[in-house]
């Protein structure tokens, strides 16, 4: 494994907003205050997750397409061709690390991975080509009657410490879903994708974990199985309560499912983290709340008095309501006026449209991965501050 | 509103096993303990739910298809054109009643509803023609670009109180996909359909509440909106939990979205309703799991100890594991062998690949749809017997 050099990594002056949780590979959370003043999140408030040096790549950057269906076995696209061969398709999604909150399972017990707040967390709009319409264009035939049983794996130039490179998959019938809306995207709030978003191309897989959208894309292959890469086998499972440590997880991972979707979510962002001090009437309380897979939020529920009682939150989610896709990939933002107790933490719970609702307690997993209890503490502890 | 007759209604000798909660119309559930002796649900265990007298129809029984895009304006098949134009298919799916242990809602404050226990569930093998390819020959082209914003509206020729007649849609995008597997089916468990079934031909809809699998059908409209019946309109929704009456709800209804897919359940069936009244070692405990949507079930964790300690079941799921579908209609069967303490209702939680997590204490809501908390009992109560 060559050593990891970050001396090329982009300076960020812009991103002076977000919280720095490491400097080399650059991950950064945005403060949640920042997160509810938008519906859809400027890029100096949006996180960064990545997993190694940041490449410096230009359009003339061609992508390799590849593997079982494929015309001629190997087919090439720069940037430019994509940009100019295919149609641009928008989609108004939420991009979420499956560690967002994993701090509140870092509390119960040490988790592996980085200790992201609430923050890992943000909804952008992506503009780029449909990767269906690329690997039709490929030769892929969408009545090839195995696509059920196929993948399509991503590679990225991003290298890393786990692994050769950044890779991950995705089923081949997400990948060409008619309403999958799954995006190699050149664009990122209708800017051109900015080097720590994943310049010149990435993936965005709507409805799943942020893993799954890989960046500075240079690979897609349609094959058998997933992605044999760590980030797909070995990393974002959740496993089971009582594996601890690597050791224990090395007899786990071969039997855990990949976590595509991610599951319901809320969270209190102002007052930040919930925090309220004294006893007050009519508090404004504001936050976001979204569910995978296309799942809209039906309601949120807010508390002031320790889930005692609970007040219907407005929401805010067009996506829901326009009806533009069967899909709602984007995030609802809501707010309530509540009353609070002295020294009780303000809770949200969501319910999204097949009934999932957050869980009150976290249940601990040694990754931290998919973290959406309501409560932000064990049951032996206190909810208080 | 016509007088109901329900002096036509089959008479069920082959159905003593099943626990009757209402005769007309008739509505009946599984004894839990037979719910796990079967990875199919045979008919004598498998729960009826109808919402008035039962038709008797025969395979010269015609259904129409009407609305956008379908050729003609109408078009009409026999339940034996159905049998003999179209390739048959046959999908292994959970039915589940959307008020599927609804009880355990109803100890917490009144709901309107039959009160079901955790048997309204059942896994069978249903056999017929994909509605995608009756729609389909019907003239409805997949490439419509509104697909998206269209419904799949089916009335049944069964008459009831709530309306002229039952009635439910589910999404057109749900019809047409190529992994959506909603049949017109004419089987169950390799048997012709049973009158109480919905004989001769009835919509299922996998990973979706049963109350969109339309029995006796009669119309298939495509339309621009959900279905105007009560039964997706006024019923079959999450209502907050303030809502506690009819009057109430009217000013609802409008306003909460109709449920389609489920969310992720499990119960313990043995030792019945997780009952064990002295303390033991090596106590064996079986019960289902599954979730909606084609989600599959990843976890089961089981409790002797009031969710002190948890033992992880080993889980019986072969629909998700011989990847023929890209999504899992199957249901989870699981076991496991604990400890319990005395007077401890065993219980467990199921994890689906989302992430989902069945939720600590129910969260009351007045029609008592989706109840999948894994205790009983409400905060303020024990958990005790």
């Amino acid at each position: 494994m060559p050593e990891l050099n970050y001396s090329q990594d982009p300076s960020r002056p812009e991103l002076s907003e977000l919280i720095v949780l490491k400097d080399a590979p650059f991950n950064a959370e945005a403060r949640q205050t920042d997160l509810v003043k938008n519906y859809i999140t400027p890029l100096p408030y949006f996180f960064c997750r990545s997993h190694g040096p940041i490449p410096d790549l230009n359009d003339t950057h061609s992508i390799t397409i590849k593997g079982l269906g494929v015309r001629n076995r190997e087919c090439h696209y720069t940037v430019k061709d994509l940009k100019e061969k295919f149609k641009k398709h928008h989609v108004m999604m939420v991009m979420q690390c499956a560690g967002n909150r994993r701090d509140g399972l870092h509390r119960v017990k040490d988790t592996k991975g980085v200790i992201w707040g609430a923050g890992a967390i943000g909804n952008a709009v992506y503009g780029g080509c449909r990767l269906k319409d690329v690997l039709e264009s490929a030769g892929i035939d969408t009545k090839l009657c195995n696509i059920g049983q196929l993948h399509v794996a991503f590679e990225s130039v991003e290298q890393c410490e786990e692994d050769k490179c950044y890779g991950s998959s995705i089923p081949l019938s997400k990948a060409l879903d008619e309403f999958g809306d799954v995006l190699l995207a050149y664009e990122m709030n209708h800017e051109p994708l900015t080097r720590d978003h994943g310049h010149p191309i990435r993936v965005v897989v709507p409805g799943y974990i942020g893993a799954r959208s890989v960046k500075f894309l240079k690979t897609i292959t349609i094959q058998d199985d997933e992605s044999t890469s760590y980030f797909q086998r070995l990393d974002y499972k959740i496993l089971p309560e009582h594996v601890e440590n690597d050791e224990q997880a090395s007899k786990y991972w071969g039997k855990i499912p990949s976590i595509g979707e991610y599951n319901v979510q809320s969270y209190v962002c102002s007052p930040p983290d919930g925090q309220n001090k004294e006893a007050a009437q009519n508090v404004q309380v504001q936050g976001y709340a979204v569910s995978g897979g296309g799942r809209a939020i039906q309601r949120v529920d807010v508390s002031g008095d320790d889930g005692k009682t609970w007040v219907e939150a407005q929401l805010y989610q067009p996506s829901a309501e326009k009806k533009e896709s069967v899909h709602t990939w984007g995030w609802c933002l809501w707010r309530a006026t509540i009353n609070t107790k002295r020294r009780t933490r303000i809770v949200s719970r969501a319910v999204d449209t097949a009934g999932n609702i957050q869980q009150e307690y976290p249940v601990w997993n040694y990754r931290g991965v998919l973290n959406n209890s309501w409560r932000t503490v064990e049951k032996e502890q206190n909810s208080v501050l």
